[in-house]
């Protein structure tokens, strides 16, 4: 059996130029890139139409391709649309397409092609996002360096909760259910970061805190350390765990699709990068340890070594 | 119920400025543009694994692929392939993918990124293909001009009498299965004919001869005369269509996927074209109608009106 993870190690291999980010960067002038995104979502394993209504559908759809964008410091611009529909989906489908469209020209992205085919049974979305930087300013996974501050911009665990309680139609909850359901990409955030040469990697949230500090560490050949007293949830959190059943760390580490950024920043400018963006969002980025020379991810509490028992965010029981 | 067809319309109606070639134009230079195509295979609409071997199916995915980009006159240089895997695939696909790198290596495209996810039955597969061209010599559908005479590069219905003989299960027909099984974009015929101003229109015959140039008048809001004593099929193909208990007329009309090119030009132009492309290529092109002003397309055989009763390609029972 392979993973995810080996097929695209194989890939890598092959084509070493261009794989390993969020999004591939290709020329378009000399100082001008073209940084491309492709993400796919399946129905009953990466969303079910009994609780994503055709609107949070294109939320989803579009604002996780978005993040990719967003995660190298890119503005997108253009969008190409794949849709394999299924005959007894064609209702929802319409639906969906009309606040696609919608949602794509709030976001200032042109849509410039696709395809669209029948599918036996399960609706198939593939979309390509197309955005544009400049390349000196693009932000990657491999180049973090040692001693650095790893941070985050956003939530971290809150969509896992939506996915829970939408999972098992739960009532309320209505807050984390709208982080799951309609996740906003940090568009304006990561375009920002672009420009701060104190940031020194990025990438999105989207499989969990622990698989994604853990691909960045790896791009990096660096080691992270993450001080968990620095992620402790607010009492709501907590207690919406309890509600659920389930542990909040494991929410944490290894809740996925937040679409929340991911970045290092050098340590002499952190406090006036965080103060900035402070200033600039009107939320905290949050700093949760630092990177060092080694490999993997390694856990303290208190000032002890704990090593959390995880299994990677998995969608609707996918397990590449 | 809503077709295809009316989806792209609305799409384009949104959208008006990138959508309705075989592939998207954007910029890149000034004087240069990058040109993006995306198409999507899924099994058991598309293909089937019963008779498309790994190989084949890597050959099939990415030629569709280049296709659309010949048919712009491009020259393809980068792909990003999704690919989602039931569990029961893993072996399948972990073939396919040592095939589709090297056939992209082959065909010099260079793999930027993808996604790769878990699905629960069906294998699907959506590409996205980037070539670059000069600007000025992209060739479009919208283009053809009152008097052009219309013409092919390629078979027409090869690939249909593949596929039957496929789907029936049927031993021989090999020349034809390959055609269905293992097409070969016409890169090098797109690109030639880029740079041939007498070539006025051109886009590939992906859906079947009859969709495709109703597809082409529309776009150049223009009328296709076509003589079907020109498109007359050689003995052995009217023979194996008695095999196939198919109507010739059909497969050469409705047949899909033989992914030849579809291009106008200009009268005066002609022969000086067709000894050219004859002496670079060692094959003919074939001239089977011309464009007027109106719409739709008018057949005619012994010069002689006819009105054959065509369903469109529907692949495996795809029927948007």
């Amino acid at each position: 059996m392979f993973s995810e993870n080996s097929i695209i190690a194989s890939l890598k291999k092959e084509f070493p130029k261009y794989i390993g980010d969020d999004a591939a960067v290709i020329e378009k002038t000399g100082e001008q890139s073209y940084v491309v995104a492709k993400d796919i979502l399946i129905e009953d394993v990466h969303f079910r139409t009994s609780y994503f209504d055709p609107l949070s559908l294109a939320h989803k759809a579009l604002h996780a391709n978005l993040s990719d964008i967003a995660a190298m410091g890119s503005e997108p611009k253009f969008l190409l649309l794949g849709i394999s529909i299924p005959v007894s989906q064609e209702k929802y489908i319409e639906e969906f397409l009309l606040h696609f469209a919608s949602l794509c020209k709030e976001a200032l992205v042109i849509l410039i092609g696709g395809d669209t085919t029948r599918s036996t049974d399960k609706i198939f979305i593939s979309i390509t996002v197309i955005g544009t930087a400049l390349t000196k300013d693009i932000k990657r996974r491999n180049t973090a360096k040692p001693g650095d501050l790893i941070c985050v911009a956003g939530d971290i665990g809150e969509a896992y909760l939506g996915f829970i309680a939408c999972e098992k139609s739960l009532k309320g909850f209505e807050d984390y259910k709208k982080k799951f359901l309609r996740p906003e990409a940090k568009l304006k955030e990561g375009m920002w970061f672009a420009y701060q040469p104190s940031v020194t990697s990025m990438m999105d949230i989207s499989d969990g805190l622990d698989v994604d500090v853990k691909n960045l560490c790896k791009a990096s050949h660096l080691r992270a350390r993450i001080e968990l007293d620095l992620l402790m949830p607010d009492s709501m959190f907590r207690s919406s765990c309890t509600s659920l059943k389930i542990d909040p760390e494991e929410a944490i580490l290894s809740g996925g699709e937040d679409y929340s950024l991911l970045f290092t920043v050098n340590p002499a400018s952190y406090e006036s990068l965080a103060k900035d963006f402070l200033d600039k969002f009107g939320y905290k980025i949050k700093h949760i340890g630092f990177v060092e020379k080694g490999e993997d991810v390694y856990y303290s509490a208190n000032g002890k070594p704990k090593f959390p028992n995880l299994k990677p965010f998995s969608h609707l029981g996918e397990s590449l």
